[in-house]
């Protein structure tokens, strides 16, 4: 007997006057070529209609979502009132944004989708609305009640998967949000989620240094000494697989990226920078440490291109397509 | 008539005990392939012998360098005493390897070489026989009678010029060490170095941000107002084409590349992670502002391997091509 069907994945469609609904309606309509599950969207049906003329189908049960999927594309609809003018973000779009993607995590919290794909939102309007963290993650971290230093940003394309320590913060301020328990629950993080989500039994985890290379013995910087080998050191005492502290520049060629199944940085840029310049079309988000699979496309809410039918699906659809193979590795283990 | 040919490149072997011997010797072994002009090494000959046996001439005027180089490579011999066993840096090798940089950098000053190509040397070894610069770029800066913020020290590959305002300090004292009258100079010495050693008549320069997402307007960091802003304006005062400052992790892709001539970049890993991601076995770290040409191929020493015959060359072809092509744009401005 070959096991159930997982139920559908839950795509909220983030901000309605962003570029979310029009990715998310060129997945439905590529569905075939980009190899994608049935999902359901999660927002408002008219954002979608706004920018798209294909076959909507509003449901409002989840397990009706693969059938509907087969004549259009299935949509929990949440109204957002005037908010769905493309490129022109308002509050009531914001409220429709967070509603969205507070549903598609109870649907995935209760097993009623068997993940989230989280559609770009603007943090700027939601701030405007009362929204105290610092981005979608720690949003969905805590409605799953974890807290946000157990779970980790992956960011991932076909080569190569970077996690950063620190995140949204000014980089002066790097070096001293950095300590050896947080870049060892980061690894953790990283590496359970390496098992779980990928499938990696033994999963290989390379750490950057924080200075140019690597810090040369202490003459170029401490932190390498003081913050990352302890925390290496305690991750390796778990039989853990970890490598570092690497020099961050001569870690992302294709030679030194085969070595390894996720790299553990310690900034925003430095995980950034190789992920987007190798893999800028097809970058997957996907949190770490969570009890429910979440991924995301890897772009924002791109208001100055809204409307006008030029946004690219692909990151999209590899965030659906990796949301569905996390969710099987899951469900397998 | 055509022009006159231009004089030989002179290429300095760098430590004896390092892999430039042997990736030199694999460059004239594979003269046709990697499709390079005639060139002189400068250094030990026993420490090529030590490494290869192909022929060697050893030559007393660069003249003779054109006719030799169809017969063996070309070489004014600095002995190194017994500082020739790869992969054992000594003293003697140290001072060898600092001798050849300054007779390749006077032949090129007094127009015998058209160009120099420098090996890689160990900067620890150098050290403990009193080299008090930071690196053979500062050294070959201060032979020239140039001051070390008016040069500037690009990282060249096919698809990607990268300039890093700062270089080997931590990252800590990074902010600290910025300022607009830097990023102004290391901009100028970019721009008006694309001009001269690229032929690039208009050439246009993409300036990173410090911060993610480029300080998010103040939100996560000033420096992109207090600092890069006005390095940019004051650029584009003077008629250069400059944009910036850029979030650093979208300025690297394919499409973002397309847009500019080089980046500059504000610190080490910076510029050298996308750079090395990219092109990380023909990088080469060319010296722009300097009354001569320097070129190197982005490596180092490599003791480790030395010896072994297992040192990639392609490296070092690059960096002796981009000499030549940028000694050619010089001799016809």
């Amino acid at each position: 007997m070959s096991p159930a069907p997982l139920p559908p994945l839950a795509v909220s469609l983030g901000d309605p006057a962003g570029i979310g609904p029009e990715v998310v309606a060129k997945c439905w309509d590529h569905r075939s070529a980009f190899n994608l599950p049935a999902f359901l969207a999660v927002g408002d049906a008219r954002s979608l209609s706004a920018v798209w003329d294909g076959p909507i189908v509003t449901i409002d049960d989840p397990r009706d979502a693969d059938s509907a999927f087969d004549v259009g594309l299935p949509i929990f609809h949440i109204p957002a009132g005037d908010a769905d003018i493309p490129g022109q973000p308002s509050v009531a779009g914001a409220h429709c944004s967070l509603d969205a993607l507070e549903l598609a995590v109870g649907l995935a919290r209760s097993g009623s989708a068997s993940a989230v794909v989280t559609g770009p939102v603007s943090k700027q309007q939601l701030y405007s609305i009362g929204f105290v963290h610092p981005g979608q993650t720690e949003f969905v971290a805590e409605r799953c009640g974890v807290a946000s230093e157990n779970v980790a940003m992956m960011l991932a394309g076909p080569t190569l998967r970077t996690v950063p320590v620190t995140t949204h913060v000014p980089l002066h301020e790097v070096p001293r949000r950095l300590n050896p328990g947080l870049i060892e629950a980061r690894g953790r993080a990283t590496l359970r989620g390496l098992q779980r989500n990928f499938g990696i039994a033994d999963p290989r985890l390379a750490i950057s240094a924080l200075n140019p290379h690597a810090g040369e013995g202490g003459a170029l910087g401490n932190e390498e000494q003081d913050l990352i080998r302890p925390a290496i050191d305690a991750l390796r005492a778990e039989g853990w697989h970890v490598m570092g502290p690497l020099s961050a520049d001569t870690m992302f060629h294709e030679a030194a990226r085969s070595q390894y199944d996720a790299a553990l940085c310690m900034y925003h840029d430095q995980a950034l920078i190789p992920l987007k310049a190798l893999h800028f079309e097809e970058g997957v988000n996907i949190t770490l440490g969570l009890p429910i699979v979440r991924t995301a496309p890897d772009h924002g809410t791109a208001f100055d291109i809204a409307g006008e039918d030029r946004a690219d699906p692909r990151a999209m659809a590899a965030a659906i397509r990796m949301a569905a193979s996390c969710a099987a590795h899951r469900a397998a283990a």
